[in-house]
């Protein structure tokens, strides 16, 4: 086993700098005076420079074939050998100085992207060039790497192994238009829920402690995590026991917040139950990013949106909150946060709109990769392509192309894993359901433990030792299958919309 | 010019390397979850370990040696040579395991240490075999580098080069019997000022408001810096672009916060003041720890305690805090923050007394590192020391041994310099007055920005082109001379304390 065994170790070196990666971003994303960007974009760049030439150096391939002699191998160690070599193969395709473009690039833009986001307009902004460069490397990173014949596929790959633009578009194609057609009929009712309840003003500081009070009854361990605040809510690992999340509060909007702090612990919950025997090693990740996002997306919509968890956190709120809910009831609160209609803002979309965001983003980013949009014109088709799917045009860039971090960080890829998310969660949380029917039953009684003791057994403890298609396997017994998330919908909201 | 330049960003890569470090540690000092500290320590000791390897490459050898040939080098390439050689040297006389282990053992003491100054009690805590740890790789640091013939001279030498133990202990065995003196004779005054108000009760928000307040006034760069809390208050750069500086605050006793942040601050502007042409190089340090203390200390002390602060800030204490300080006339404030009396903490002694605090520390840690005393005999030695040079015992630990986190972090040889800095601050302070006499006249005017400029000018910009010795001789033409420290003293106590 010594083979396998040094090749662990070898990782393990790696995932450490990863980890010393995410304190320096982590940092700047919360703490980091606005004018220090310069410096720490070269430290991430270093990082990644002392990343890249360790996973490329010849000694990996060496440890690599000498683990693959191994016999026997469990299903870690053959994980750890697979995504040894998955990561030592990608590497040797980029050369070093790309690597450090990337992420030099990217900290520099994120900053350029907080400033025109905060003046609502993309076009003119300091953000487009470096957006654009952003841009162009992610094509040269996708051109290097070439694991698929068309470039945004070998992007996509980053996030979702194993996962192309044609299987996405697929299933994407399929769902949209009875997303949209839903909507259609959920607006036709007669009795619809309505939302103004939650556009009141709540007190920003309380909405905090309030978010701090949900983590910790959701089990999220603030002994080894914490929450704090940014421009855009994140779920960050600085090291296998210290998962950290951010949420961001907007006083007359209580969604922001609150689902946008479930979501994130949600994320958080998975990172922090990897098993003890996977800490620090290349498997203490998600299996991928659709994975991960049914996680996050489980916690904020199944459960975060259910009758039942209101009913445990309701009176909570209207303590917090008496000015606005003491005499709002409980079912008309609960038919305000699952009001479905379009709306700009991707994070605070309701469960059924949510995934046309997505479907949009993914549709601009593969003509973004193939070179038929170009950034200057991204606002633009943006608007356009917003009123075609969501009947709405923004006003602002900030309510439109500027509302995300993602393409600021440089990332081109990873939106589709959103709505993956919803649809794996969708079929993971049926599995749950058919085990243990009286999961609901304990959100009312502030009990979620035993939710997270199946997402621990069946999701979290693995981390990437299954590959996303492998774990839906192993799980539901089928691959993933939108047909749960549609049943769910209509379950959901045909009730709430009196239908 | 290329073998310098060669050198010069060799080094900027170690350089940036030692901000990560700085970035996770001062992470691990503020915002860390407690549980995370394994996760952080070595995620440390990693990054310690490759500053170490690239430290000792035999390429630095080379590019050192390539240098030493230029001709016509100027002061700040000669000190590149002379800093990157220094470095080197003392680097390939440590194994990277002792380097790592160091760093390891450090990051997790200090929170052994966290608890035990908690739980007011050294013996029988975790951080006795901690510490003990410290010390013996302190001892073993000591014999590998061996740069002076005894051990302590070693330690000292890496936070003061030039400076021994012989040295010191010349300087401060001459100051300290005309400091006890010194306090006896005050105290033998039959009108000695009252600490009273400053005990009252202060709201630690408004507190920190307030100082964050000052340090706006004083040119601290709050885009390139920020202020928050943390057990034990230190500065730290984690860029070129970026210096934090951390406050504690007491609600009954103003001076923890108050002096506390403006120490920290003058730190600060010290590391803001570098020229651009060092930033991010190897000489983008202070020249010495004595020379860093002295620029907190003049601001602390010097600036920070004289009437002529106090006349411009106390009408904004005043409106601070109405209830304590509406009626209480300046002249008595002044008084209270400039009572010479013993007392236990030595980051919140008068400037007179503070000295004795240090002698201790230098005296026990001699003693330490060459064996004489054990660390579970240091609680009682602590005890007898402090009782003999200041007449009081400590109730416990936390106000005794514990106070200071430096053995935590396994810093032994860093406690002379705070004293050493008292003594360059006054003689440095003469010659700003000598050529800027209206000084002090600023200070009552709320204008910081001319004895800013003067150390900018002499001692901020020139990081570590200059050795301590090398600067204070270029700016006052003598050798460091503790008179200048005794005057100060006279001139300011005896008048407030009517003699």
């Amino acid at each position: 086993m010594t083979a396998i065994n040094d090749l662990k170790e070898y990782f393990i070196e790696i995932k450490r700098l990863q980890f010393v990666s995410s304190v320096l971003s982590w940092d700047q994303q919360t703490y980091m005076p606005s004018g220090s960007v310069s410096g720490r974009a070269k430290q991430l760049s270093l990082v990644q420079k002392l990343i890249h030439q360790r996973l490329t150096s010849s000694k990996v391939s060496e440890l690599i074939q000498e683990a693959k002699k191994t016999n026997d191998l469990n299903d870690m160690e053959s994980a750890m050998v697979r995504e040894s070599e998955r990561d030592h193969l990608l590497a040797t395709k980029l050369p070093e100085k790309l690597v450090m473009d990337i992420t030099e690039t990217g900290a520099e833009a994120v900053e350029a992207w907080k400033k025109a986001r905060e003046q609502k307009k993309l076009k003119g902004s300091t953000f487009v060039p470096l957006l654009e460069k952003n841009v162009a490397l992610q094509i040269e990173q996708a051109e290097k790497l070439a694991t698929h014949p068309d470039l945004y596929s070998t992007l996509i790959d980053l996030f979702e192994p194993g996962a192309t633009y044609d299987w996405i578009a697929n299933i994407f194609n399929k769902i949209k238009p009875k997303l949209v057609a839903f909507v259609k009929k959920l607006d036709s009712s007669s009795s619809k829920p309505k939302q103004a309840i939650l556009r009141k003003k709540y007190d920003v500081d309380e909405q905090f402690k309030l978010s701090v009070e949900m983590i910790k009854k959701l089990n999220f361990d603030l002994t080894h995590g914490r929450q704090d605040r940014s421009t855009h809510p994140f779920t960050s690992s600085l090291s296998s026991v210290d998962t950290r999340i951010t949420t961001r509060t907007t006083e007359d909007f209580l969604n922001e917040c609150i689902f946008g702090t479930i979501h994130e612990c949600g994320h958080a919950l998975y990172d922090m139950g990897f098993k003890k025997e996977i800490h620090d090693t290349i498997l203490a990740n998600g299996c991928s990013m659709g994975i991960h996002e049914s996680q996050s997306r489980m916690w904020e919509n199944i459960v975060g949106r259910s009758k039942e968890f209101w009913q445990y956190w309701y009176p909570t709120f209207q303590k917090y909150f008496p000015e606005n809910l003491k005499d709002y009831p409980l079912e008309d609160f609960y038919g305000a946060i699952n009001v479905v209609k379009p709306s700009f803002i991707r994070v605070n979309a309701d469960e059924v709109t949510y995934g046309l965001h997505i479907i949009l983003r993914f549709e601009i980013e593969k003509d973004l990769i193939e070179g038929k949009i170009q950034v200057n014109e991204l606002a633009e088709v943006w608007n356009s392509k917003f009123e075609e799917l969501l009947g709405l045009t923004p006003l602002d860039d900030a309510e439109g192309v500027l509302q995300d971090i993602h393409w600021g960080w440089g990332l081109i890829g990873y939106f589709p894993t959103y709505f993956l998310g919803s649809l794996y969660a969708s079929q993971i949380y049926s599995d749950a359901l058919k085990k243990q029917p009286s999961l609901p039953e304990d959100y009312a009684k502030g009990e979620f433990s035993n939710l997270l003791t199946y997402l621990r057994e069946n999701v979290h403890q693995h981390g990437s030792i299954y590959r996303a298609n492998d774990l839906i396997n192993r799980i539901t017994g089928e691959d993933l299958n939108p047909d749960y998330f549609l049943k769910y919908l209509e379950e959901k909201f045909y009730p709430i919309y009196g239908i």
